[in-house]
């Protein structure tokens, strides 16, 4: 039995009741990838496997054929904290084989709202110290004065969001599965090409990627969406569209243990 | 002729290449005010109408029939900034008859985002004074140490968003089309029934609406979406669900001025 995980879509943090820190992943290629791996298995005439699709509120979805129901679970995450947990959970309790993380996970999440006049009066009022400013750091990471988290914020001030990291999902793949082969994503701005590869060998190295997709942010179309397929710090294929590049991962992918 | 402008959807404002500000509006209430006002034109055989439907990214489209699209103008657009040129073009270009004005514009967009060590430390430099405080205030909006916006923001430091509110859009309406009849809406959390019809009062008084849907957050599933149509102070309709509460507010606004 091959167990396969899937994460797709963009992390969406709360702000208040109606605000949001989102990002722009649309979710479309973690799809792909989906679809590319049941028409493999339904190629193959193999029923032996089993995808967990982890996904966000926008991350693009459509119906699947009834036949192909069975094969997979999908979980609904909603911000980085519940995708942590979520991770955790499934790697905890299943032997996963194979892990595409393709979600985009927000790297901050709220820690406070403030209002910049409060802010700073609150950041005055403290006494006077010559040392390297631990204290009004201190203020800037946590305030008193702030707007509680579950009104809707008053708009009639200018306001400061402090957020904070979030843990990092990914190192819990392999923590959790030494065995996964771990698929990751890398997404770039205006960098070269060895600085893009660079960077994705780091994020194999760091966490134990078994493969990477690393892509730069103007080439991130549907159909002229391109990138690099790295493994063991070489590009391995360079796909161009969203569906080559799922089809891309999903072909390298099994040529690794697909009859596990 | 009569003109008809719809607004629908959430704005979202840019952090960086990849994050965004954005809000949980979907768009569904606006787009169903265009059915309903189809719906109307057909129905009463009359074609002397043109709607302008602004719409986000985000919001719900669906496709119109063939014979309904010469009757409809999409003008998509982004941020809070994007929607006030757009909507003041278009009401300084056209006598607009009716504006239902659905979109949930933020509030505020980004005035930079700064690492919170760094933002401690700038403070931290200041020269000591006992005054009221602008200066802590003057960097708390303006710092000099902050991530350039065309960048990706590294995410291996606590964060600082400086946030500062937007331009309002719907004084815009009534100043540039005295004779619009304007629908605004207006949506709090955690308030009692009163608060909110003196909340959607005052936006009428204040901004020339002459009907407000107002509503309440816990109350906005699509099939149980409630809340309170006000014109002229008073609960004219208290409609159940996005579709019915589509027709109750193109029933009230027709009833006024529908021939002209």
């Amino acid at each position: 039995m091959l167990n396969i995980a899937i994460t797709a879509g963009g992390t969406s943090e709360h702000i208040d009741g109606v605000r949001r820190l989102t990002n722009i992943s649309t979710g479309l290629l973690g799809w792909y990838c989906l679809e590319t791996i049941l028409d493999y298995f339904c190629a193959e005439k193999r029923s032996d496997f089993h995808v967990t699709y982890l996904f966000t509120e926008t991350a693009f979805r459509k119906a699947l054929d009834k036949e192909q129901l069975p094969f997979v679970d999908f979980v609904p995450v909603t911000d980085a904290e519940s995708v942590y947990h979520a991770v955790d959970a499934l790697t905890k309790s299943v032997p996963v084989d194979f892990f595409i993380h393709s979600m985009a996970i927000s790297d901050f999440t709220l820690a406070y709202v403030a209002s910049t006049e409060e802010l700073a009066k609150e950041i005055n009022s403290l006494p006077y110290s010559g040392d390297a400013g631990a204290t009004v750091r201190e203020v800037l990471e946590n305030p008193e004065n702030r707007y509680s988290l579950t009104e809707k914020i008053p708009s009639d001030h200018n306001i400061i969001l402090g957020l904070r990291r979030t843990q990092k999902v990914i190192p819990l793949i392999k923590r959790n599965n030494p065995n996964t082969f771990l698929v990751g994503f890398k997404l770039l701005k205006d960098v070269p090409e060895e600085e893009l590869i660079r960077v994705a060998n780091q994020l194999a190295g760091e966490n134990g990627c078994d493969m990477v997709f690393a892509n730069e942010l103007a080439q991130l179309g549907e159909s002229n969406h391109l990138g690099m397929l790295i493994r063991s710090g070489k590009v391995v294929d360079r796909p161009i569209g969203k569906k080559q590049i799922a089809e891309a991962i999903v072909r390298e992918m099994m040529k690794q243990g697909g009859n596990k």
